[in-house]
């Protein structure tokens, strides 16, 4: 996007400071909105990009030309190019995944605790919007009304920063998001596009107005964004994800299983990147495994016992590739001694996002997930069912593979936060020091 | 503490590197550990306390006569005196206390949701430990063994960092804690003393072995730790917390309940440190309030309008009063135009911990609790109820105004996290692209 352009329709704020105390303001009248008014809001929203689809098209179609031109100079892969690109079917779904935000339950004024603290003093923990939430992303415009439907439901402003490749389409998706929102009383404030990278290392600095920066984007972005952030930050480094075949698996599923972690789609995150296999196993599995994943495209780096076993078409694995996350059609395997090697080689160079292990051994499968230290622990199933959608969350935000707060695929629950409400009839606490005692009853 | 007394007792890990790795590796083991045998240890760990007291109190024999050297100096205040002193009585409270925490009930292995995503395939949502804790206090040797209680009671293992000050009573009580945890068989390395400023500097980067840090102390030395760290942190900067009057309250309840959330503790974060009047009040409510306030020994520093109101003994008040935290005995007042301009004060110079309406009317009182943004919000009750204990979370290890993860008092909430455990038979996201559908039934 050229600076012209952003001049051009630039009317909206003119920094991200700006931007961000507008943010807040509005997030106060968000928190009282009732769900009624919030769903409204987005049934409107999901209406007007079906009835504007070809606008959106239209604007997708200018950034497409950009895009393509730097393609053939070489300056943007196919793979980016092909996720920046909206058709009428991506305009349908994007109102479709509206609708199933406006579905979800009510995440605000959840009672999460009530507890009489003593007669006539009454102690409810309730959860309430998080405020103002800020999300930066690349490329893929289809992350606009997904993000910002989940921030509104869940009671947030957002401010959006997509990359410099999609403005026109992000731009325009915008403008009818506020729209549409206006029409429903919410100020179009709750939802602003910051426009420049500038924007974007202000925001780090403006932890009074917003509560929570969700950077997406790849390793280096992330940390680089977590660790100049003022703001807390939440967002996945990497996934390094393990498959580890037991002794006693069903080798039909561990095989199945494999693949489908390996390559449904290798660029996600929840795709697998190391296959563990039992000692005791791997000489009737590996062979047959190693077939179908090079039938299906895949580069396999082995440690020696792997090469031992297949001789043909393995090449060494090296230190550096147990604690790779080569995001493509790749795969290093690793012949390990039983559950406490498999757990112990997770734990050194997983990455604690997903990890499966596959087995007809309930007691070796409940071992490993109670051991395990991950955000998904699996149980004969494929690495790649760590997603939002899959998990019945709606969507996501983002998958989280810190520990604090959220972890794992992150839904409304993560753009909520919670507040004690304290209602008494004048106590103090000079009583209970002289002779009143707490009844801590929960109710 | 001189490096000879260190190196003397210097049997502990030599650096806060390795204090974490073991840390790590006994987390994996915590983490599997039986809720009986956690409580198990934690009673033999009180009993111990009690047998051992003398010990004890003769090791803050000598950190007390190191300190008062000090505070002769005027190097060290009276009051950081007093909460470095443990008497007889003290130890008892401290083993009263960690038998409270066995009597709560365990937060792991908590089944926070439960969802058939299709048959066979079937997603726990399930509380866990956090890992590795490490928490950097001052003075009050009675933070070993409540902070240390709740992370085992929590499955996690933890880095204990006191103050200089404290270094002989921490000793002895940290020896006699890990004594109590190894006769019933968990290792020593689930509570490890840090032993110097240097280690702490360390800790900041150990973000592979470190899962949460909780600096508790003043607000510069929070602020510092959060901008250096690379583990996340949690902990309170500061308590600015407002008293406010309706114009419906009753007053003799507003009065009490004003003065002790000045009073009782003005040192704590939940005091007061601005009172918030209604015009329409204030000429019935100042002059007697005021007075009684000044009885109580408190500083006054008034508005304008209050000084109109209140000729006598009330200073006038700045911009930076608005933004104080004294931690003393003064109290900034503040004459408003009703709910909403109180509202906009609490926003604008508010810290987020707690606030308090007094007030009959039940609409405004709701609407206050709803609006302000804050971890505690209160109807007619004391703003020094913001805490553990009183909040029946048995205890606490901080007290968090951040709005991520744990907000307010935190207890063991604060110190678990989830993971999500999927059971399968084999299933494969393939399936689901082409045909099979997901049933999302909650169980």
């Amino acid at each position: 996007m050229t600076a012209g352009a952003t001049e051009a329709r630039g009317n909206g704020p003119v920094n991200a400071a700006e931007a961000a105390r507008r943010a807040r303001a509005t997030s106060r009248k968000l928190a009282v909105c009732s769900g009624k008014q919030r769903n409204a809001a987005l049934l409107l929203a999901a209406e007007r990009l079906e009835e504007t689809e070809g606008q959106i098209v239209a604007a997708n179609a200018e950034d497409l030309r950009a895009a393509e031109t730097l393609v053939r100079a070489g300056k943007m892969s196919q793979a980016m190019l092909a996720r920046l690109r909206v058709s009428e079917k991506s305009v349908a779904d994007m109102a479709e995944k509206v609708r199933s935000v406006v579905r979800l339950p009510d995440p605000l004024g959840r009672k999460l605790s009530v507890m009489e603290l003593d007669e006539g003093l009454v102690l409810t923990k309730e959860s309430c919007p998080l405020g103002v939430v800020a999300v930066v992303f690349e490329s893929r415009p289809d992350v606009v009304p997904q993000v910002a439907s989940l921030a509104l439901k869940a009671g947030n402003a957002i401010l959006l920063k997509g990359g410099s490749e999609a403005a026109h389409t992000n731009e325009m998706l915008m403008s009818i998001w506020t729209a549409a929102l206006e029409e429903n009383g919410i100020p179009a404030d709750a939802a602003q596009l910051l426009r420049s990278r500038a924007d974007v290392m202000e925001l780090l600095n403006l932890d009074r107005d917003v509560d929570l920066l969700i950077p997406r984007g790849g390793k280096e972005f992330v940390e680089t964004i977590s660790r100049q952030s003022r703001i807390p930050v939440l967002g996945h480094g990497q996934g390094i994800c393990h498959v580890y075949v037991h002794r006693a698996a069903d080798l039909g599923k561990a095989e199945r299983i494999l693949l489908d972690s390996k390559v449904d789609y290798p660029a996600a995150c929840n795709a697998a990147e190391t296959l563990l296999v039992d000692a005791a196993v791997a000489r009737q599995f590996l062979p047959r495994a190693i077939e179908k994943l090079r039938a299906a495209g895949v580069e396999l780096r082995g440690c020696d016992r792997t090469r031992a076993m297949v001789s043909a078409g393995v090449d060494p694995a090296s230190e550096r590739d147990w604690a790779a996350e080569y995001g493509e059609l790749i795969l290093s395997v690793k012949v390990v001694d039983g559950l406490d090697d498999a757990i112990q080689h997770i734990h050194q160079y997983g990455s604690s996002h997903t990890e499966a292990i596959v087995t007809e051994d309930s007691a070796a499968a409940e071992r490993f997930l109670n051991e395990v230290d991950a955000a998904g622990v699996y149980h004969n199933a494929s690495t790649r069912f760590a997603d939002g959608y899959r998990y019945g969350l709606g969507a996501e935000v983002g998958i989280s593979n810190g520990k604090l707060h959220a972890r794992g695929p992150m839904g409304l629950d993560g753009l909520t936060t919670y507040k004690y409400k304290l209602r008494g009839s004048g106590q103090t606490v000079a009583d209970y020091k002289t002779g009143k005692k707490f009844r801590h009853r929960p109710i």
